[in-house]
């Protein structure tokens, strides 16, 4: 069980947009500030707007920020963002098959196995989404902040 | 992300043997069992016995057990044999890369979006944990366990 290698990137970009509220940040510079690949790290920008997280412009000031308060943006808005939402275990109703079948009107409630499969999943994503962003960023220490501004702003440089 | 198919077969093979504590069940029957390739469900169980939640024995009345209590199995036993235990997050540490890398001072703590995502992996790992194959097959109907044991069991046919 697997998250995309480009979760790290997704997540480190948000996390720095969010501190850089009044700002577009091309994919260009995120990609030099990270040392990320450009076309496929757009890729995955292009994933964090088609959920709404990001918006983009295009044009010599354009790139991306938040399309929303980084207190409304949780660790979940990201990870989902990038790998789906579904849930990580599939079943395919084996105990309808075979010599043991359980008989359809045994089976109109959701497998007991897959029940339990589903409540380990949902606590993973609850304990996302208890995270937002714009608390981790206030974790973070101003040199920290600081750095990502002399790194990323248009402004600063 | 994605746990793989056998994760349901096996999670279904344990709860079934789980209802025979007695008995030795054959990979065959098994396989005949959920309608499952004998081959391909055999690769399951040899990983179900190396994490020691199954015994095998071999001769004409040999087969799978458990190997210990179904009150001392769990599901994340059962499901981490099959997929390992590993974070479906990868950190690769680009915080510490590109024109914005942290220097190696401030990277000796564990990354803050690596800590979070750790967090969720553990909340889902808690929630496996909690359920024992034992209360789960307690959950089952004495219909429900009586076709087992008829499908399975050597001395009912």
């Amino acid at each position: 069980m697997k998250l995309p290698e480009s979760t790290e990137w997704a997540l480190h970009c948000v996390a720095a947009l969010a501190q850089l509220p009044d700002e577009a940040v091309s994919a260009a510079q995120l990609a030099e500030h990270f040392a990320l690949p450009t076309p496929y790290l757009s890729k995955q920008l292009a994933l964090l707007v088609r959920a709404d997280l990001l918006t983009g412009t295009t044009g010599p000031r354009g790139g991306f920020r938040l399309s929303r308060s980084a207190s409304q943006v949780t660790l979940l808005d990201v990870v989902e963002a990038v790998d789906g939402s579904g849930d990580p275990y599939t079943c395919r109703e084996i105990r309808q098959q075979g010599r043991g079948a359980a008989p359809p009107e045994e089976c109109r409630e959701r497998c007991f196995l897959a029940q339990r499969m589903r409540d380990a999943h949902v606590a993973w994503r609850e304990s996302l989404r208890s995270v937002t962003i714009s608390s981790l960023v206030a974790s973070l220490s101003e040199e920290v902040r600081a750095r990502t501004r002399a790194s990323l702003s248009r402004h600063v440089r």
